[in-house]
C-alpha cells in the first residue's frame, strides 16, 4: 500500500491569538455563569487536548480530546480498521483549591502523589488511604469499574493517547501487544514500535494496535507513574476482546511495568521519534536567537518555587496581551528576562542551586516578529541533592521543532553542531529529562503572546514558566469579550 | 447618671448603592489579584459586621467587623470602662467550594452540622471525627487554644457581640455572670438583663457584663448551637479575672445552656428588645404595600432547594443594579415574583408543602420610591413532616422596624392591629421563629438594588432570598468598577 505525501508547511498565523483560554495571557477569566466562545481556524488533522487554564482547575476536570479530521478526499499515511481516543490522568482527594493553598502555604506543603491513574477518567485508588470512606472502595461501586477498550480479534485500532496529568509521567501499555507509534501532538512520526508508550502531561499520540493475539481471553490495560518514587496504584484497564464478556479479568498478572527511576528507554523514546518522511516541515538551518532556561527549585524562608533562569514567573491580573496591545505598560515588570544567567558557564546542574533566594516577576520575551528562536531546556538538580525530575514544557501559539537531547548541560558551542536539522518532529509539548537539556526551534510568526510553561499543574503554579510576545503591533482588534478583569476595567463606558 | 437624648431619625439615603457587595445583586465579583475599594457614609455609631457575600465564600473567613464611634462630643446612653469585640462562628472541615458542590449535587447532599463553634476565630472538635489527623486534635496545638476574655475585678465590659455563623443560631453566655443587652444591629435598645444571649447569623448586639463575682477564679464562657439537633460540641472560651492565668480552667463545669429544641426563651428575648426610650426612630403607622413571604423547602427529583412563594431565588449573571440603570432587561426574569402566593389562604402551614416542585427565578420586587412597605416572614413545616428552623433574614440598604412577631400563620387582618408602632426596634436582621411569622416595616427611600435573605449561608445558596428594587431612576452614573463580568461587557470601548 503507498501512501500520499501529505503537505507539511507550517500553516500560516491563525489571527487570533485572543481564542488561545490562557488567563492572565491572553484573556480575563471567564466568570462563573458567563460563555465565552473560542472562535479559531482549525488548520491541520491529528489529535489534541483542550482544558482549563486558570489557576488548578484543569485537574479538577475540565479538559478533553479533541480530534480533527483530515479534509474530505485525504487519505492517513497509514491504515486502521477502528478509530478510538484515551485521556490518561492523575487524580487526588485533595481539591484543587486545597492543593492550590497548600503550594501557597508558609510553610509550603506539597501536594504529595496523586492517589490514582485513571485511564479514561476511571481508577482505583489504595483503601488504606486515611480519611476515606470504606464504600467509596468498594468493588461494587460503578464509579470503580475498569475502562475497558473492546476489539474484534484480526482488527487494527488507532488509539489516540492524550496525558493530562496534575504530576505524573506515564508509561503505557497493552499486555501481549505491542504499538506502533504514528502521531505525536498532530504530527505523522515515522512509525516506530513500542512495548509501552512513555507519554507526559501535554502530550498526545496516536499509535496502532492489532488484536492478534490469543482471542479467547482478555488482556490488562496499564498506566504506571514514572520518574518519582510514589506509592501511586497503577492505572488498570481491559483490553476485551469480542465476545468475552468485558468484566472477565485477564487470567495473568497486570505488567508491573518499567521500573520507576529507569530514565534510558524514556530518553531513548524521545530520541527514536522522528518526522515521517512523507511529511516533513523543513527547519530553519540557523536561528537568530537562542535563550537558555535553567531550571531550579528555590526555597526561601519556608517558601519552595520553581523559577526559570532564577525568576519564578508569576501571572498579571491584566492579560498581556491586552496590556501590550493598549500600552498598558504600568500592570507588568518591564525588565526583561534574562536570556541566559550571570555565570551559566559556571554552573553545576548537578548541585542543587547555590543561590536559595529567587526572584518573582511577571516581565515576559518579546521576540523580533518572524524571526527563528532556540530554546535550550536546560534540567537541574532540585533544591535537595540527588533530584532532578522530568518536566514536560508547553508552547502555546505554537509548534516548534525537537533539534536535539541531550544529558547533562548543554554546550553552547559544540551541542548545536548535533542538532538534527533534516527531520526533527515537530510538537507542542516536550520533556526535558533529570539532569539533561532539550533544545527547541520555533519561528515566532504568529503575532500575540504565548505561554511557556511546564504542563504540570503544580510546578506551573509555583513560578515554572515564561511568556513570549511576537509581533504584538500586527494583531487586529481585540474583542472585548476578553476583558473585564484588572486595568482593563479602564475601557468600560457605560 | 442622665443619659442625653440622640437624634434617631432614620438617616438620609447614602447615594452609594454600589457600596454594598453583593455579588450579581449590586457588582460584579472581584477577581483574584484585582483590587476594589468600597467608599460610603458610616452614618451611625455602632457595631457592624462585613463579609464576603460571593457563593459561600463568607465561611471560608473573609469577615469581620466594624466598630463605629459616636462623633465627638456625643455620649453614649449607657456607662462602661473598657469596650471589646468578639465574633462568633461555626466552623466546617469541608471546604466552602465542597459544600458548595454538596448542595448542588444530584442527589442533593446536605453539608450537616459544623465540626465546631469558634468563639472570636476559636474553637475545638470531636477528635474522633473521621479523617482527621490526630494531631490535629492536640491539645498542645496552640490553634487549638481557648479565647480569654481577661477582665479586671469591679469593671464594666461593653462586650460587642457579631454572629456570622454559616448554619448554627447560637446561645451565648458567660457562667454566673448576667448581660444587659444595650444595642442590636447599630440601635440603643431599652436595657434588658439576659443569662444567655441568643444571635442569629447577621446579628449584633453590645452586651454590658460587669466582673462583679468571685475574682479568685476564672470562668466559662460559652457558645452552644440551638435550633437544631446537633452534635456539635459547644464553643468554649475563658472569662479570666485578672491576675489569675488566663490557662487555668474554671473549677467548674461549663454550663450545658438551654436546650436546643426550646424555643420559648429564643422568642422572648424576640419579644423583649425595645427601643431605648431615647433613641426612637417614629415608625410610620400604616404601609402602602404588603408582601407575604412564605418560606417552603422543596424537593424536585433529587434536589432540595429552598423557595419564596415557591420561586427558588437564583442570582442573575449581570448584576440587576447594572441591568436596571442600563436598561439591560434581557439579563433576568421580568416576571415579578408575587406579593402573596396563590391559595395562601388554605395554606397549612404544619404540614410539609403539598407542591413538590418549584420554579427557580431571578425575577426581583419593584418597589415604589419613597413608600412604605410590610414585609411578613412566614415559616411553614420543611419537607419532612415535624420540622420547622428558625431563620434569621437580612436586608441589604436598610435598617427596618420589626413591627410583630407571631406564632402559627398570620393572619392579615387581625394581626396588624397588634402591632407595635410606638417603641419598635431597627435591626438589618431578624429571626423568623419555627411555624411562626415576623412582621417588618421599611420606607422604600434608598435607591438602589437590595439582597434579602436568609443569612444562613447553604439557605441563600439553596435559593432562599429576595431582591427589591426602588428609585433605580434615582442612582446616578455607576462607577465602572462594579462591572466586567456577564453582559456588561457591552460596555467595553476599547
Amino acid at each position: 500500500m503507498k501512501f500520499p505525501t501529505l503537505q507539511a508547511s507550517p500553516p500560516p498565523p491563525i489571527d487570533t491569538p485572543w481564542a488561545d483560554g490562557t488567563e492572565g495571557v491572553t484573556q480575563c477569566p471567564i466568570l462563573p455563569g458567563d460563555t465565552f466562545r473560542y472562535k479559531f481556524v482549525v488548520d491541520r488533522a491529528g489529535t489534541y487536548l483542550y482544558h482549563a487554564h486558570y489557576g488548578m482547575q484543569r485537574e479538577a476536570g475540565l479538559y478533553g480530546s479533541i480530534r480533527v479530521a483530515l479534509p474530505d478526499g485525504q487519505a492517513e499515511l497509514f491504515a486502521y480498521d477502528y478509530d478510538r481516543s484515551i485521556i490518561l490522568n492523575d487524580w487526588y482527594h485533595r481539591s484543587t483549591y486545597e492543593q492550590a493553598t497548600r503550594l501557597s502555604s508558609i510553610p509550603f506543603l506539597w501536594v504529595g502523589d496523586p492517589q490514582s491513574l485513571l485511564i479514561q477518567g476511571k481508577g482505583r485508588f489504595d483503601c488504606r488511604t486515611p480519611g476515606i470512606e470504606a464504600n467509596r472502595c468498594n468493588d461494587t461501586n460503578p464509579e470503580c469499574s475498569r475502562y475497558v477498550f473492546t476489539v474484534v480479534p484480526g482488527k487494527t485500532y488507532r488509539l489516540r493517547i492524550g496525558s493530562l496529568t496534575a504530576l505524573a509521567a506515564l508509561s503505557f501499555e497493552i499486555e501481549g501487544h505491542n504499538m506502533t507509534v504514528v502521531e505525536a501532538d498532530g504530527h505523522y512520526v515515522e512509525p516506530f514500535v513500542v512495548n509501552n508508550l512513555f507519554i507526559y502531561s501535554g502530550e498526545t499520540y496516536s499509535v496502532l494496535v492489532t488484536a492478534d493475539q490469543d482471542p479467547t481471553r482478555n488482556y490488562w490495560v496499564v498506566s504506571k507513574m514514572v520518574g518519582r518514587d510514589n506509592k501511586t496504584p497503577n492505572g488498570l484497564g481491559t483490553f476485551n476482546y469480542y465476545p468475552n464478556h468485558p468484566s472477565r479479568s485477564p487470567p495473568t498478572d497486570p505488567p508491573s511495568g518499567p521500573r520507576w527511576n529507569d530514565v534510558g528507554p524514556r530518553v531513548n523514546q524521545s530520541l527514536a521519534i522522528r518526522s515521517h518522511p512523507n511529511y516533513i516541515h523543513p527547519v530553519p538551518q540557523t536561528s537568530d536567537r537562542v535563550i537558555i532556561l535553567l531550571n531550579t527549585q528555590n526555597q526561601i524562608n519556608e517558601s519552595v518555587k520553581w523559577a526559570i533562569n532564577n525568576i519564578s514567573f508569576t501571572l498579571p491580573h491584566t492579560p498581556y496581551l491586552i496590556s501590550l496591545k493598549h500600552n498598558l505598560l504600568h500592570t507588568f515588570d518591564q525588565t526583561p528576562p534574562p536570556d541566559v544567567i550571570n555565570g551559566y558557564e559556571d554552573y553545576n546542574i548537578t548541585n542543587p542551586p547555590p543561590y536559595l533566594s529567587f526572584t518573582t516577576s511577571n516581565s515576559l520575551y518579546r521576540l523580533k516578529f518572524n524571526t527563528t528562536v532556540d530554546i535550550i531546556l536546560q534540567n537541574a538538580n532540585m533544591k535537595d541533592p540527588g533530584y532532578s525530575e522530568t518536566h514536560p514544557w508547553h508552547l502555546h501559539g505554537h509548534d516548534f521543532w525537537v533539534v536535539g537531547y541531550g544529558n547533562g548541560k548543554f554546550n553552547v558551542s559544540e551541542d548545536p553542531k548535533n542538532y538534527n536539522l533534516v527531520n526533527p518532529i515537530m510538537k507542542n509539548t516536550v520533556p526535558v529529562h533529570p539532569y539533561g537539556w532539550t533544545a527547541l526551534r520555533f519561528v515566532a510568526n504568529n503575532p500575540g503572546v504565548w505561554a511557556f510553561h511546564c504542563h504540570i499543574e503544580s510546578h506551573f503554579y509555583m513560578g515554572m514558566g515564561v511568556v513570549f510576545e511576537e509581533g504584538i503591533e500586527k494583531v487586529k482588534k481585540l474583542p472585548s469579550s476578553i476583558m473585564g478583569c484588572g486595568d482593563t476595567k479602564r475601557f468600560i463606558k457605560p
